[in-house]
């Protein structure tokens, strides 16, 4: 990867990428404990982790000198002869790479499944290059049919036996030099694995662009939803509904909600449970700040921006008939000061004045150039904005 | 990759994935011709993508129905039989995919190299993941040792003669399911291809998260050159060029360079030919947008941004002692429109208000969150932003 953090440990969007594939597993309620491998040198980062992001069922195992070593002593902490150990043996053992983040419960249920009737079972991908062999003067000797053979990936599920018994028969040299779960499985079980085809998602984070990669899909991920909260009644015609139209019309695969700051807010507390990490604050009614503080303090109590960076985007309109441009910014400017505080708490504020002429086609022309803001402060989540008050 | 467009038409900062790749081959003076094979359906819009970019020594072939076939098409558009055509019969032939853009002239240079000794010649990368052959019920069957085979990766160049005799010889089996031409070397020409260790990019773009990390591994190489254009002299000590000191700081991967805009200004004329994507003006002496102005001319002039979005961020300061904040905020609001104007060039241009407090640390902190913007701005290359006036 050409970097000097461990790959795992690499962060994105400022969180380490194990803390990603450690939430992946920790939401499978199934799942019932979580054993990380973890070399002396990085237990104390990985401590810091699990408190951080306040993750739950993990037991902290130290890693071997190779990845079958790693997994040997995962699987010793899982067995029953261990004394001092929480852990009880399962009947299924799940293995997995700590750098496959987007494991989906799904893949997970079908492995177990196959394991629990076969022994073994593991996740395959179609090859994306022709493997070859290569001769020992480093020039072509065969290529194999690409249609023939599979990638494995993770995960893998084992009946705890059958892989407990196989690292324990397994040679030095296999816990040197191998790679493959399965093989181990079929070499001392006499177990062939269950083959599960996987989804693209599965992939290995390897090189540095696949952090970049990685990036760009949860990015993506958590902008399929914005709430939009709005100072005025549902019922009534003005502004503030039409720019939410355009948000719905021109972001259409974005699910778009309407919360309410009315003082009993079920509606919004419901949105905030539901994980929306995109909030846009309209204010029709008043030009300062009180709404969107109002949504600060009840973000802020709900521990939501723990995993990810919270966007809040709060929009004012100008209407040049009631108050002068320079009035309205010398006040909106204050906006500087709320970003900054909430900026620690991994909210990002930023500010959006609209201008609101008469004439109907600028005043869409307008609106639709929020909505653009709107969507780029969503969809590059960048810190470097935050406090910034755009113009459309 | 879920997405109705082919993956070598998929835009990369809005311009098609295939001419990327296109502009690789074409920057390397050693090769003649260009040949590629495009579906009917398809041929118009490459003939845009040519035109648009302007790519040379480009000839369009038809493609097949299978990749061997569409190969097949290509080299017979270079064999010495075919009477209309402006191509010659080359030495050495280079085959290579539309869908693997960051081909560099050394992996090239060795392929060719190889290919005259050899006969044939191809890239290989190391195996990500195990390779395994699944039996008939879906089963593991065996799984092959990591370490003794390689994935085949593209570039592979071949004595021409070599390989298009192979492809006269070979069956329609091969031409329907064949993939790797290194194979047809081996079994009709009876060549042992030489096999040539390629880097991590010559990956090819298969998935969508292949596009996200192809399009930030671009923005991150056109950002790793940023120039300062100062309204002042060098020899003067301002603000300007305290602001360029903490730049050279903060970026510390990326080279900054100063640019005049003194009437000959062949220092600027120089670095725009270095294809440099990011300016940063400094105005220092005034508040008006002549000096950005100059630059934006000559960055029009020199069709620069034909490839890639141009960054330019004009900057101010903002002396509270000197103009009051309205006033200056007033005409800077201009900007709006010089940016809608050049993003038709593609240009995004944004404004950037540093406050000057005389306070040397409130100075410091002012200057610092500058450059965070600007370094936000070159990262992100995000056209929704353009025309803002950012306050630091």
């Amino acid at each position: 990867m050409g970097v000097p953090t461990p790959k795992q440990f690499c962060p994105i969007l400022e969180r380490p990428l194990i803390s990603y594939t450690l939430q992946a597993l920790e939401r499978v309620c199934w799942i019932k404990d979580i054993v990380v491998a973890v070399t002396g040198e990085n237990m104390e980062a990985m401590k810091r982790i699990i408190q951080k992001y306040q993750h739950q069922r993990i037991s902290l195992v130290e890693a071997g000198v190779t990845r079958h070593r790693s997994i040997f002593n995962g699987l010793k902490a899982l067995a029953e002869d261990q004394p001092d150990s929480k852990l009880s043996k399962p009947e299924v053992v799940i293995i997995h790479d700590a750098v496959r983040p987007f494991v989906e419960e799904d893949v997970l249920l079908k492995v177990v499944t196959a394991a629990k009737e076969h022994g073994a079972a593991g996740a395959i991908r179609p090859l994306v290059s022709t493997v070859i062999s290569p001769s020992a003067d480093g020039c072509l000797d065969h290529s194999l049919e690409r249609a023939r053979h599979r990638a494995s990936e993770m995960p893998q599920a084992f009946l705890f036996d059958v892989i407990y018994e196989a690292y324990q028969q397994c040679s030095d040299y296999d816990l040197e030099f191998g790679t493959e779960c399965l093989q181990l499985a079929l070499k001392y079980g006499h177990i062939n694995a269950k083959l599960v085809e996987g989804s693209p998602d599965l992939w290995k984070v390897t090189y540095k662009r696949d952090l970049y990669a990685a990036e760009s899909i949860i990015k993506e991920r958590i902008s399929q939803h914005i709430c939009i909260v709005m100072d005025t009644k549902e019922d009534e015609n003005h502004v503030g509904h039409y720019l939410e139209e355009i948000l719905k019309n021109e972001l259409n695969h974005v699910q778009v909600t309407s919360g309410a700051l009315c003082p009993a807010s079920r509606d919004l507390e419901q949105i905030i449970l539901e994980q929306c990490y995109n909030y846009v604050c309209v204010n029709v009614m008043s030009s300062d700040f009180e709404e969107t503080r109002k949504l600060l303090n009840m973000l802020e109590e709900s521990n939501l921006s723990i995993l990810y960076p919270i966007v809040v985007i709060s929009v004012y309109f100008l209407d040049y008939k009631s108050v002068p441009f320079d009035e309205k910014m010398e006040s909106l400017i204050q906006i500087r000061e709320y970003a900054k505080e909430v900026k620690k708490r991994n909210i990002l504020l930023s500010g959006l004045l609209i201008y609101f002429p008469q004439d109907e086609q600028r005043l869409q022309a307008s609106l639709r150039q929020g909505v653009t803001i709107i969507a780029t402060l969503i969809k590059e989540r960048n810190s470097g904005l935050v406090g910034q008050l755009l113009v459309a």
